[in-house]
């Protein structure tokens, strides 16, 4: 069965070009190598960016070949990376692999001392890895990568449109490789944002509840057992398994009290009972929460929490008095998170309610104060211990 | 001269998989197609993600061809989109491209009206475009896009490599366009968390302003005051021209006054004269704003902006005294224009002063409260009547 080289690199070099992991690429054109073109095993050493060495990141065969640990990587003063390093190596080749047979022959006949080194030096990193030929992969100057290429399993040598394939791949290669890189730069750079939007909410969230004395933890707490609560929610439908879902509620969470900036400390930290004015004053705090986050578009879901999260099941809370489903589910979370945290901390007015006090004052409010099925996910969590 | 398909066709897809601006990548192909392969003029019509649409993205070539505005998008009840879109017209080309003069025979001997009344539709957009030649352009089972060719320049027909090279190089930019895809869907996501970061930085630093009665505004003002600087200063000096430079900056502005939220409202908004220790308290809103901001790692430099952003160049400023260049540039740019405004607004204590006389105060200053560098250049903007 005689292989179409042509149709084998253009698949290859299809299915490569959208994968995005370095790692899943290398162990791919590994198997391709081995599987397709039969050789007994293919390493590739591939270059770790800002450093000066090159990693082996596979090497899979039928055989299976065993690379003494210590040479998992090679630096780029070992002399078969500076081979290809230098125009000098790459001079002998012809521009072509390395072929550890061809290269025996020079060192036999060459008389050039220095190319003799190196051509000794890189034979015997070839011998290592029982490789007999070694094809550069190159984007546009920079060495990306080197593939390592065992005997033929039916141990014929190989020939020059074998060689030539091999070429081609490796250009193919460094250019998926780079890709990769680049995506991989991309990606690091999101979660990077990410993660910094993520702590500037934490540590506002945690600035503004430094102002109400009687709180500290609150916002933390609530989050957890929100997220606590979203996740089992999850097991049972996939609408919040959504990541989106999770991060809105993960935000939401963390900003609820987000309003408290704008209500004066002197009600937040009163000791004595609130009048009716200051109440009123309490309870503004959701809806100067939405004024502070209503100009950002991208936290439309997240506001639906910070501007419900005092309504009741029943119709009896605030802002709005909405009803059963009207209140939208991120507040409805946030809501029984909310209340159980409170219930369960000390508070100017009163002392902090036992975990089992507040676990059964949450059951009896089922349907009136909180939604029925987040109510029983909640006492659920409860009995297995989680909450 | 022959052409070496196989090398143009490497070529062409190598350099495209790193263009990942979708009209960068048509632009370049239908470029390759008319200099190299000598075709009159070739056409790329697009799909447009999420909309059953193919926008005509660029017809080049020495002639030039003429399309009437009308036709610069195909809808895909389109006959030449449904041809594709529907298996029946790839089967009468055996999953080649679209040929004008075989469409023709096959109109004239084909007796299946359905067909007949297809390609009829077909060939009539195929004149629109001046086109012999439309080969797809296919990820898996979608149709990304469609290459119409014109005529060859030499007036001969189109040969079987010639249309195989056609195929071959369609399937490569419907790898690059996908690949491209990917990559604006994941510079689009950045973007977006970074404005939701901006945007929320934003929003925070308005609603501890608004704590601050007398300081209407004056987050925005500094904001716009200390980005003019350094825009003025990265004329001068490349450093301060780097985008992470002035995003930094650009974020310290915003948050310069975040510990303000630790400072108690009856001082900020006191209108009898401060006490001294009412007056060391309000000197310790840098280091609240540090305390607060302190575990984002990112935002390091920001947090040297916010933590001295009251240092003088002569070392009488607080918290540490620091002095000349001890003092980080990000800081002292805010110290200038976080002076400027508050001298031009009204204070509770005191009335506005007028822009000219506050320029006046800034360049007595210099070199005493405010940096050298930085004063001449907030002087000259001042005279450009930028500020």
């Amino acid at each position: 069965m005689t292989i179409n080289y042509k149709k084998e690199l253009e698949t290859a070099a299809k299915s490569m070009i959208l994968v995005h992991e370095p790692d899943v690429l290398i162990k791919m054109i590994a198997r391709t190598i081995v599987h397709r073109i039969k050789v007994s095993h293919a390493a590739i050493l591939l270059h770790e960016k800002d450093k000066s060495t090159y990693v082996l990141d596979i090497s899979k065969g039928q055989v299976g070949v065993k690379i003494p640990a210590g040479f998992a990587r090679m630096d780029t003063d070992n002399p078969l990376i500076q081979f290809f390093l230098t125009g000098k190596g790459k001079k002998i080749f012809n521009d072509g692999p390395f072929l550890h047979d061809k290269a025996r022959e020079i060192l036999n006949s060459n008389s050039d001392d220095a190319i003799k080194e190196l051509l000794k030096g890189a034979l015997q990193q070839m011998d290592i890895y029982e490789s007999v030929v070694c094809v550069p992969s190159y984007f546009r100057d920079e060495l990306l990568a080197l593939l390592l290429l065992g005997k033929k399993s039916d141990g014929s040598v190989f020939g020059q449109e074998e060689l030539d394939f091999f070429m081609a791949l490796a250009s193919d290669v460094a250019m998926a490789i780079r890709n990769a890189q680049l995506f991989r730069e991309l990606e690091n750079e999101l979660d990077k944002k990410k993660r910094l939007f993520f702590n500037t909410a934490v540590a506002f969230a945690a600035a503004i509840e430094a102002k109400d004395h009687y709180t500290h933890g609150h916002t933390n707490r609530v989050t957890a057992l929100g997220l606590e609560i979203t996740k089992k929610m999850a097991h049972q439908n996939k609408t919040y398994a959504e990541p989106v879902f999770m991060e809105n509620l993960h935000v939401a969470c963390l900003l609820h009290d987000i309003g408290k900036i704008g209500v004066p400390e002197s009600i937040l930290n009163k000791i004595e009972p609130l009048t009716q004015d200051e109440w009123i004053k309490i309870k503004e705090h959701p809806m100067i929460g939405v004024n502070i986050l209503q100009s950002i578009k991208e936290l439309e879901e997240v506001i639906l929490g910070v501007k419900y999260h005092h309504e009741r099941y029943d119709g009896s809370g605030y802002p709005e008095g909405l009803k059963g489903d009207q209140i939208p589910i991120i507040a409805s979370i946030i809501s029984v998170a909310d209340a159980f945290d409170a219930m369960t901390t000390n508070r100017v007015y009163r002392a902090a309610k036992s975990r089992e006090v507040a676990i059964n004052e949450i059951q009896q409010l089922r349907g009136r104060q909180f939604h029925p099925l987040i109510t029983d996910v909640f006492i659920t969590l409860c009995q297995e211990g989680v909450i």
